[in-house]
């Protein structure tokens, strides 16, 4: 058996799925197109200076004395789900549908074209979080709201079409299918155990030797998940348990900046600016604070085409082992 | 409330997902480059002449006198999964792992470069399933092997990396988390209603308008599904209850080939030639005859890209309605 045929399988402890990790001396990583901003672009809805071209802002704030705002939310001008209906539930025969009621906001990181998230300074990508937090502080209670979802899509493999770096807040009145799941995988572990799953994981990874561990400081941590299912994919979590995004300290929200831009700028560095896609995993926002479930941070760059075997099965095959990302990520950070 | 901001949300009756159909009239199919596949390709391991490229012949079948072979089937040269190694199962700390013991092998479509399955005649077709279905049945019986998934990608979109058109077939150890997901959500409702989900569905498509039906014939059937995650997803299933595809007759396999060429001609024809992913979906295989679960066909057609919100979440926005999809899919398919 030569190095080629070796792999192994091997199990998500949150969700349960299983990953083919097959070290593929002959991988070839689907590198995108880099992405390189202009300085500046007339019909950018999201440049300073375009702001009539977006719907009404509803918040915004400045961090100097140049700029009119440095981070600002609108209103998404064609939502995928928007509030100017009920809620309304039907039946069809065997079929269920209700009408698209939710919300869908966007959150413009900089007023600078040129900017990618990994280009700003860590008070600013701090100033990101804060304002994401009060946002979904002030949704949370909005009636039939379950969860908010918080992602971001940089670059066009990863479905971005507005080129100016921005993330997108949606409010949905189900808690989506992948996020119960994981609801329900450590929900599980946690009734057999009493323990959050999460943090048995962070556990295990300091006491092995620290193999999949790509930075951590006080309160935050990246990690390449055991069971990968893509090249490069991080996990950054608070260090203790949390349930709730939404109720970080400062601190916290510090050291989570401190913590994405090493691994963004790890990223730009090996992979030349790869398009990629960042999830924030919360819990339902009108849960309590929950024992079980823990939030955290995935980021998946798009280095790797999904087949069809993925599709099919949620069985993913991963040519290159999170050991070796990590070291990848660890070494060259600057 | 103007057309764009119109969406709502349907439910997948056996997965429990939900979907946002939001029809978008901005929205532009993220078409792919059109395959175009030369005549013969001197270092394509699929062509007649280079038969020495491939691992050694496991199955093959001659449909005509000129042809040493017109169907092939060989192990991958890079298995993701090989039975070169036995199945151990090991827990480190928190992790669970094996070994990557399974098959991995390649059905070659036809001997010739250039063409694509939408090529090839409804008996080629029928032989092509005729021959997954013999080795399906050589195959299911090995130990520890619980799950042979059936698969093609088409076109490097859909993560084909061989451009010589070809099916794969992957057995494994363990029944994917998808896999399983099917099943557990055909076999709650079964438990319910006694009755298998898969057949309500096509009594509920069939009994309204018809309008997600795109093609049938005596015993097979092509449908938009009702919560299609994606533009011109289709299912195609038995119109009478089966839930192992090799158990199929040579006239249900018949039936099958002329339902999947009608789809895949329809769909060249409207999208020119899009890549796009088609996934057996089947029993396990070491499971007997159950009332539950419906083998059936999914295809997916490359043009919308998966964003951070559908990795997320497992909720999709589909940005043309399945019923729209099925008019122009009837419309113009020849």
């Amino acid at each position: 058996m030569d190095e080629r045929s070796y792999s192994e399988i091997r199990k998500d402890p949150v969700m349960g799925r299983w990953v083919i990790i097959n070290k593929d001396p002959g991988y070839i990583p689907d590198l995108n197109e880099k992405i390189v901003r202009p300085e500046k672009k007339d019909n950018c809805p999201f440049c300073a200076g375009n702001e009539t071209m977006t719907p009404e802002e509803i918040i915004s704030i400045s961090l100097n004395d140049h700029d009119p705002w440095s981070i600002r939310i609108v209103p998404n001008k064609y939502p995928a789900l928007n509030g100017n209906q009920n809620l309304s539930k039907e039946g069809i025969g065997i079929f269920d549908k209700m009408t698209g009621y939710g919300f869908h906001e966007v959150v413009i990181e900089s007023p600078q074209h040129k900017n990618s998230l990994s280009d700003l300074s860590k008070e600013h990508v701090f100033n990101i979080f804060r304002i994401i937090k009060k946002r979904i502080l002030e949704l949370k209670d909005q009636k039939d709201i379950k969860y908010i979802l918080v992602f971001k899509n940089e670059g066009s493999s990863a479905g971005a079409s507005i080129e100016h770096s921005h993330l997108q807040l949606i409010g949905t009145p189900i808690v989506p299918k992948r996020v119960q799941e994981e609801l329900d995988g450590s929900k599980f572990y946690y009734d057999y155990k009493k323990r959050c799953i999460f943090c048995d994981i962070l556990k295990e990874e300091h006491g092995s030797k620290g193999e999949r561990i790509i930075y951590e400081n006080e309160n935050m941590i990246s990690i390449s998940p055991y069971a990968a299912r893509f090249p490069f994919e991080t996990w950054i979590l608070p260090k203790s348990h949390a349930s709730h995004f939404e109720n970080s300290s400062d601190e916290i929200l510090m050291d989570l900046s401190e913590v994405l831009l090493f691994y963004l700028k790890a990223l730009d560095k090996n992979l030349i600016n790869p398009h990629y896609n960042m999830i924030l995993h919360n819990s339902p926002v009108k849960e309590g604070t929950e024992k079980h479930y823990h939030w955290h941070i995935e980021i998946i760059p798009k280095i790797k085409k999904i087949a069809g075997f993925e599709w099919g099965t949620g069985f993913y095959i991963n040519p290159i082992s999170p050991e070796d990302c990590t070291n990848v990520l660890k070494r060259r950070s600057e």
